[in-house]
């Protein structure tokens, strides 16, 4: 079954790659920046969406595509700040890939975009695969999780170019190494950006803000 | 892309029930009661398997399968109970198989075991696809994930027979409604029985401990 299940997901993969490289011209002609989102579930991605366009919604035009398995129940939450968005339902498929991204095109105005934000569907291993024609990958990693997250689930933190740890408030009630989180994350990537962020309390957002901010600039005066 | 899948997904489904089926034969030859314990990443499966562990060894022999996509960490942490354990490195795959767990069958003793707990890859989705011969499955829900994971990730609520909803000692320092989660796993599958427990502290465990003893009874004197 392995035997005949590599070559499989290998022309998946392929055929994903050049449907994303399509998406990217897609998003470069619109000037948008796009970033993919992507954590366990649970690790505070639709709030830590949520505080980032209320934070930046005065200065840019946001976007945002939601995937789930099922259910809108993200995309309501999301809408509430204002901003575009778009629900995906997979349907059972445990990530988002750039056939998937293509499906909203025509629902969403990217002439009136800055910044488009896709919520992966929350799963620490498949969505990193995946390409949809996104600028970057962040990803989110919430402290319950466990400080060994980086050993186990390498490719995620290899493929993200931000890695945001969540839920810093619990802190003091749980028993999680934050240090070797960042040690074993610049072992598998050592370019990777790393914020400690509290959705809930909403302390420590001010330079992946500054980050996006700065990304954004560039990507509408490339020159 | 969605129409070529499609299909692949359903012959490699098809393919792992008939291995399953061959699985839980043997299983069955052996009287050896196999729980698959799944759950999101962190959620506390390898704490909650070393404290049963601890619990029923003077009682019963038990085996152990590890699943993570790399590293030997969890494996380790089992085999400090001195439990028979074999480690699977699944190098990339997000789920365990039936094929996986056949590949272990030279590597553990059989007929010295009444149970076998198998830690399936930390992912809230694609485990629940994948039958692997085994009695009943358990899922771990931690309550820093939220109360909106029934919801959002049913399949694995509607296959398991088994809910622990994990880390209950942070209660105080979440908001997370635990009715909520009983009420909604409840709704997809009826049949489900809820646990809660906390691994860290230790409490909670005897209902769990004993539907263990239960089942790996009936098992062994099945007349």
């Amino acid at each position: 079954m392995i035997a005949i299940k590599v070559p499989l997901v290998k022309n998946i993969l392929e055929a994903n790659d050049k449907i994303s490289d399509l998406n990217k011209k897609f998003f470069d002609e619109k000037n948008v920046l796009v970033v993919n989102i992507m954590s366990s579930p649970g690790a505070g991605k639709t709030t830590l969406i949520s505080n980032t366009i209320n934070a930046l919604k005065d200065e840019f035009k946001i976007g945002v595509i939601e995937g789930d398995i099922q259910s809108t129940y993200d995309a309501e939450k999301i809408a509430e700040t204002g901003a575009q968005v778009v629900q995906i339902n997979t349907g059972g498929a445990c990530h988002l890939d750039g056939n998937m991204i293509r499906d909203t095109f025509d629902q969403l105005d990217f002439d009136n975009m800055d910044l488009l934000i896709v919520e992966n569907v929350g799963n620490l291993v498949c969505p990193a695969e995946f390409q949809m024609g996104e600028d970057f990958k962040a990803m989110l990693l919430s402290i319950p999780e466990g400080d060994d997250k980086p050993l186990k689930y390498p490719l995620m933190f290899h493929e993200s170019s931000v890695l945001l740890i969540n839920k810093i408030d619990l802190l003091p009630y749980i028993e999680c190494d934050v240090e070797k989180i960042k040690r074993e994350s610049k072992k598998i990537n050592p370019e990777i950006e790393i914020f400690e962020v509290s959705g809930k309390v909403g302390t420590g957002l001010v330079r992946w803000l500054n980050l996006l901010k700065e990304k954004i600039r560039q990507k509408n005066d490339p020159k």
